[in-house]
């Protein structure tokens, strides 16, 4: 049950049992669109298993306008709708620092789509990395199923000379200024050692 | 508009228009409750816009069910239960450093029930500071208005102990072992403050 919701972003119920979502529009894109969250979801919890970082997806924001409450034990959220982030998805703690990062996919091929970042992400990357913190973008190529990692300094670059330039970052730009993940299968995208590399340096 | 849920945290929809609770148990906790939680999303507010701190409170997690999608511009959701969170409500990024926290009141006079605290938080704030990550907790004794602030380590100490020893903090060991922070205009609970001095000796 794929949601596509006002922000273009997608959303998934992924425990069972899930109604029907009264939508004819699902599946506009193939499975590959959840599964860059999914492999990250599992990602970051082998990192948790295995105590090497703590990182979250944070919860999908909501506004809640309408809540039966019949008894103490039980609360029904009756209306709600989904609400624009203030932040990026993903943040946490690796070795000390702050981690903090966005994920995002493409089914182009020779470029990222910056429509694909929103102002508010945009300026909370600003933000975290004026406090010091690592804040990247994990951009995937969904036709070849190429990783990158690219350090948000570059993004915010791109982003800002949009209106001059051109509205998107050619895959050219992101092999060179940023860094192959390689996909596996234990941890699936272990973009930590990225981190560890680039960040981390001697 | 106050919804008690499940997991003993409340609720409260925080934008007009909001439609009835569908609840008479409402307000069974007085506005203060609420206090502590917008005191400190003002407080991050304000570290935010002054270039402090990057602080935010993790949204609600809410577990979808059903949503109706009646055109891409709009999606309703039907069906939504409040989640138990995985990890504690407010993280970010202070001067580079990881910043996790959980806040709690209490109407005891003389003690912090162990009981505001559930088994993932705790797990999540003993992950944090395994990887060097500051997580504290913020008190406040709503009676008397006063807050706290204690160093993760004792909560985990106090938590482990409970079946052995008693089931709360007494307000004699968060005095010795915390750090009171003052309740102060702008910022509201200068905690930054007191993180500073505590965390960032030379």
């Amino acid at each position: 049950m794929a949601i596509h919701y006002p922000n273009g972003r997608r959303f998934e119920a992924n425990t069972p049992p899930a109604k029907k979502a009264g939508s004819s529009a699902t599946n506009m894109y193939s499975n590959r669109g959840m599964t860059l969250e999914e492999d990250l979801n599992v990602t970051n919890q082998y990192y948790l298993e295995h105590q090497l970082a703590v990182i979250h997806k944070k919860p999908t924001p909501v506004q809640i306008v309408d809540v039966d409450y019949p008894r103490r034990s039980a609360a029904v959220i009756k209306e709600a709708y989904f609400k624009q982030a203030s932040t990026t998805d993903y943040n946490g703690v690796f070795k000390g620092r702050y981690i903090d990062f966005e994920a995002k996919e493409t089914k182009n091929k020779t470029s990222f789509p910056l429509k694909n970042f929103h102002q508010h992400q945009i300026e909370h990357m600003r933000q975290v990395i004026g406090q010091g913190g690592i804040a990247f973008v994990i951009l995937r190529f969904t036709v070849t199923d190429e990783i990158y990692l690219l350090d948000a300094s570059h993004l915010l670059s791109f982003y800002d000379r949009q209106e001059q330039t051109r509205k998107s970052i050619r895959k050219s730009d992101i092999e060179q200024l940023g860094y192959s993940i390689k996909i596996g299968y234990h941890p699936r995208i272990d973009y930590l050692k990225v981190v560890e590399s680039v960040y981390f340096k001697k």
